[in-house]
């Protein structure tokens, strides 16, 4: 595990700032917090996040996850002189995130203004063994003058979202003049965070505090001598009740804490955090060995942002479509958590992607009272969801500023497929573990309830059922009816809630005819005889225009420069191709013709604005045999937060792009597919790619599958079962199997 | 006119940010605007105030003045390099302040990272011929490369006052491609501001816009040869309706009038401000010949922002501590206002000093209010004001961060001056004018109802009443008995009550006996034998310490470093000297004498921590003929905002301190002061000045005083009687006095 990666930053751009402080947030599920540097620069947004922590500034805002108090900033004054990397000369700089340890770590030689030398050494890193605490070291030291240096740092509570606060102070205090403690509540008084902080300063500081305009901070001065170097640790413990009072003795207890973490030290804590890192890669890590730079980077940041997101504390908060690295889409959680998310967890640590299902499963009642206000049954699921399970979407969509007319925003009320993908993660679950616990309780009802949905959201036309008006993953299309991808997969929900009913649920003859009765009549859009199936039941009657230039600035939505939505809707193009999502989602449906005519169709239609969009045309191509296509789109979805573009990162990480990069390297390269209760291995590495190794969960067993372009390794820590390039075979122990060239055949060459 | 000075700063120093966005904040009473720079720096708060526009953001805050959407910024990027003159070299940078105009300009020539050379001249000023408009123009020339520039700006609500924000969009426009429009609603719902602006670019530039996160902004991008010049001029309407609903058709009535003002241009939109600003200079401009550089300055600087803060426009309004100049005091009015600013106003434009007895006296309600909760009768105004008229000091103050505790504000609780301090002005302003009109109904029920106040406020022992619990000015001496600055305002305030009711009053028998006995009954402090008078009952029984520590950082409050507020005020330390400003205030009472006794007893005793402070000790020095003393005084108040301190006037002007240079050369060094109903002058001129002049009122009579050390010329508009150096003489038209070095006689030299 000593080879894990670093990301670096090599260079100080200011245009850059906002991308690298999410791509090099911390983040341990339970709190995330941005790589902004220490010294304030107008050019970073700073946040701190808390799973859960959602809150309404007022009636008619959206709620949010709340962007918390700073502790990351530092003011910092030599020889009267504010540090500023602009300022002066910068003589070295690098910064780099250690992805094994989650350790921050930047460096820099600087010539101030008055042309004294120092190196700057800021580190820092968010424990993983303690969630609550977050510790900081910076190191000044002059290198030919002797300086007087002052560092005011604290806790900030001018902090806002885009000018939003969500926090009024409770308790502001210093005790034993050295830790201060700050207690905040929301407005509407639900929830409480206390940051309790302290810093420690060598050699001897001259200290004082104060509290002014929602600031408690540490004034530290000290005189340096050449090549003396002042440290400052700083420590923190940021905790949260999310629901009612603080208890009366935490403040004090907090203070223990915080004690005791520091007569620990840095180094010991670090160490700490660093060791349940390192137990979490031997668990989950890719190991890739590419002709290309940066592949192994892109899986090694891909999980470490997976680890960083996932709330795996708390089931009462799921992933949000940022993680916890930004304020973009106010933290809410999408489909993307089941889809692009959950799998990766299913096959790492299931018990995770078990909780993901919980967090569903509780807040049921939410999804209840939406399908009764919009007329429907059962459970229709909030298409933006934070942590009590309401319909987070906001009313209205930005406002048009030619018309000055709000726009509905219409994916709470049309975009409806949400219900099935989790159904559809419910039986993936079920599948990967034969979890029947689960399944008798919380799977079967959620099967139900969402199945529930389908039955009442169909029209009957001519004696057969559709689903009118709705919206498919692909937004640039909507309102329209059969959707392919939002129909079957609301007849794999109905199928598999009739399925698992059978044995996990009480008899329930009227609601069983009911679910035969719709999957008897539903409409399924079927290929043409060239094999393409409808994206739905106009598609293939709107023109398409030549969309070489948008593609080229995919993820963009310069469409939209051109064109209104109104008149994008009635053209075939795509954000992303939903039928090559169907065909990723259901890979027992068609075989591999049928995909084929589907990629060659609607590609060439889809521009790609969606960040879910070519990773999933990637695992397709692939299980076509179309590797090297497979691996283009694989790397330009890599590129999606990792690549150059300078600030389509700046509101937080593309979480579904990351789990991605896993799906594309497991479900596409290694080709490891569960056909429903059947693990199948169909591999098509690209040339590229020498070989790729990683774990996998399975029926309750632990594998970990090596693969070249000649051989698949198994390793077993007990017998499974498994479809090795179409063959049936048992592992128990070690096996090899030998890849034939075409992908279609395989030998055993041993166990 | 043709000399009015210039703040100039030479330097670009992020030290002093703030203090110059305070200093050279435009300002037309109506609304003010911070000196920021268009580009962002973090060292910088933003600031845009209008007048009245106060708002609580939530139950626990004090109401506040809010700090509106800015619209100064500018995201300015050249060859895709951030606009920054912190980064590259500053090869050339002044900033300066024409007081004669308004005009803020700012010419820099600038190296980008990337070595390309640039001049940028920045402009702007907020007009005071149309209250609400303030224009910017920024030019950007390359020296010696074509460049393409990018420049976002527009308007930008995340603004906030330190967090906390006050307004809700309620409408976000684009109009016709150019102009952009944003209405906001304060969180309460009571009061709406309407931002209206846009840009002009040279050369022809591409346009677009974006609404995101609470930001409103046109991108304009242009290609430029080297020479070639952008120019962008933007153009803003701010308006603002406090009570109640935004018109129906305000939004297009405010387009039509941008429309209108852009049709005229910046220039001529400038010099219709400078015209009003120039007319306003010849009504109050102080000229000055003084050996020492920068008292002229001073001069103009006061009354440069004297005009800036002082909302003619609306008398609902009056002027806060910190005038609309930033965020400090929280834009509350303090009795700052009728001691320092008002009489300013009173010798210029005594309109004005009628108008914000107007504000008081439309207040009565709430001053009432609050004498009812505290058990008294009659009206004791609120220690801070905002538009109401309610008490709006903070409950509490800042949190003891030691103890953790929080202590209440006693200001509202126990100074109770400011009753009298009002009374005071309004018998000043009726003297100064002889407007019966107002004192037959403003100005007698004033008197009245803060007499009413006093009587309930007396405590009766031994049969004499005295006044117990109070603070006076000096705050460094708390809850006292007997303040004789408090009981001599307060005696004074009851005989004029029953003064001039006799005239302006129904007969009320049983209020003037009450009123009678009151007078007959107070205890008022008497002179020592050696002629110092009390500050209060236990004062002469506190010890002393060594000050000049202390007095050395005087304005930093340092003392309270070494001991707590309790023990202040049990040691004779003055944060200001009661007795000295009391004999200020009444200068009928005591001749030279007690005023020297007094002066040499409490200055050593005074650090002069208040801004109030110098300046006062500064005029009765003058009074004493020290005039060397005097002008030392005077020179170290002028230091309180134009002096090095590099923070001192961050949250905004000292406005007080502002009105205590003009009164320091008029009242002080020309010796001006009313005498009752007297004009008296009796100068007292520093070596360092040859001559001083100055427009002033009296009576309805426009005077202009000139004056040298040897003589006084005095010009009039019509017969005044004055007494120049104790004599009363009669001018009409022109008369020169010679004045005798002692300043103990005159004798007229002819009319």
């Amino acid at each position: 595990m000593s080879d894990i990666s670093s990301l670096v930053e090599a260079r100080f751009d200011p245009q850059r700032h906002n991308k690298y402080a999410t791509l090099m947030a911390a983040g341990n599920g339970y709190l995330g917090i941005r790589a902004t540097h220490e010294e304030g620069y107008t050019t970073q947004t700073r946040g701190m996040f808390l799973a859960g922590l959602y809150h309404r500034a007022g009636e008619e805002e959206p709620r949010e996850l709340v962007n918390l108090p700073d502790v990351v900033g530092m003011h910092i004054e030599i020889d009267g002189e504010i540090v500023n990397l602009l300022a002066g000369k910068l003589l070295s700089y690098r910064r780099e995130l250690r992805f094994a340890t989650g350790e921050l770590r930047r460096e820099a030689v600087w010539e101030s203004v008055s042309g004294q030398r120092y190196t700057l050494l800021c580190e820092r890193f968010l424990s993983r063994h303690n969630n609550a605490l977050f510790c900081q070291r910076i190191s000044i030291t002059p290198h030919n003058s002797e300086c007087c240096i002052n560092i005011a740092t604290g806790i900030d509570a001018t902090q806002t979202n885009a000018g939003r606060q969500h926090l009024d102070e409770t308790q502001v205090r210093v005790f034993d003049q050295q830790t201060m403690q700050a207690i905040y509540r929301t407005r509407s008084k639900d929830a409480h965070v206390a940051i309790t902080c302290a810093c420690l300063v060598s050699p001897r500081a001259q200290v004082s505090f104060s509290a002014k305009n929602r600031r408690l901070q540490q004034h530290s001065f000290c005189e340096l001598k050449p090549g003396e170097t002042l440290t400052l640790d700083k420590y923190c413990l940021i905790e949260r009740w999310l629901d009612g009072e603080v208890p009366k003795e935490a403040g004090q207890t907090s203070l223990a804490q915080l004690s005791a973490c520091m007569e620990q030290g840095y180094e010991a804590l670090l160490g700490a955090s660093a060791a349940v890192w390192q137990a979490w890669w031997r668990q989950c890590r890719v190991t890739v060995q590419s002709a290309t730079q940066g592949d192994q980077r892109a899986l090694d940041f891909a999980l470490y942002h997976l680890a960083a997101m996932t709330p795996v504390h708390d089931e009462r908060s799921s992933i949000g479509a940022k993680g916890l690295t930004g304020e973009g889409y106010k933290g809410h959680v999408f489909w993307d958590t089941e889809v692009f998310l959950l799998p990766v967890h299913l096959y790492t640590q299931p018990e995770i992607a078990r909780q993901l299902l919980r967090y569903r499963w509780l807040n049921l009642a939410g999804a209840h009272n939406k399908a009764q206000q919009n007329g429907f049954a059962g459970a229709l699921f909030p298409w933006e969801s934070g942590r009590t399970g309401e319909e987070e979407t906001p009313a209205w969509a930005a406002i048009n500023i030619r018309t000055g007319l709000r726009q509905k925003v219409a994916s709470a009320l049309a975009e409806h497929h949400l219900v099935a993908d989790i159904a559809w993660a419910v039986v993936a679950y079920y599948q990967a573990t034969g979890d029947d616990a689960f399944m008798a309780k919380e799977g079967v009802e959620l099967l139900r309830e969402t199945a529930r949905f389908w039955l009442s959201r169909a029209t009957e036309v001519d004696g057969a059922l559709e689903l009118h008006d709705v919206i498919g993953p692909d937004e640039y299309t909507e309102h329209v009816n059969n959707n392919a991808y939002t129909n079957y997969l609301a007849c794999y929900n109905v199928a598999m809630a009739r399925h698992f009913s059978k044995r996990f649920a009480k008899p329930d003859e009227a609601f069983s005819s009911q679910l035969d009765d719709f999957l008897a009549r539903l409409r399924l859009p079927q290929p043409r005889p060239d094999g393409v199936i409808p994206q739905d039941d106009t598609f293939f009657s709107k023109p398409t225009i030549d969309l070489t230039r948008y593609k080229a600035n995919a993820g963009s939505q310069s469409i939209l420069l051109d064109y209104s939505r109104a008149e994008v809707n009635e053209m075939q193009i795509l954000k992303q191709a939903d039928v090559v999502m169907l065909l990723y989602m259901l890979p027992w449906l068609y075989g591999e013709p049928v995909l084929r005519a589907n990629l060659a169709y609607y590609e060439p239609r889809t521009i790609h604005d969606s960040s879910l969009s070519k990773a999933i045309h990637g695992i397709v191509a692939a299980r076509c045999h179309e590797p090297e296509q497979a691996y283009r789109f694989w790397r330009e979805g890599c590129q999606i937060d990792l690549g150059d573009a300078p600030h389509s990162s700046d509101d937080g990480i593309h979480a579904a792009a990351s789990g991605a990069i896993w799906l594309g390297a497991v479900q596409g390269f290694a080709g490891v597919v569960a056909m429903q209760d059947e693990l199948h291995i169909n591999p098509a590495l690209p040339k590229a790619w020498t070989s790729v190794a990683f774990p996998c969960c399975w029926r309750g067993r632990k594998l970990y599958l090596t693969l070249t372009h000649q051989q698949l390794s198994v390793e077993s820590d007990g017998p499974v079962m498994l479809h090795v390039c179409g063959k049936a075979v048992e592992v128990d122990g070690r096996a090899d199997f030998f890849i034939p060239a075409s992908g279609s055949g395989t030998s055993q060459e041993g166990i």
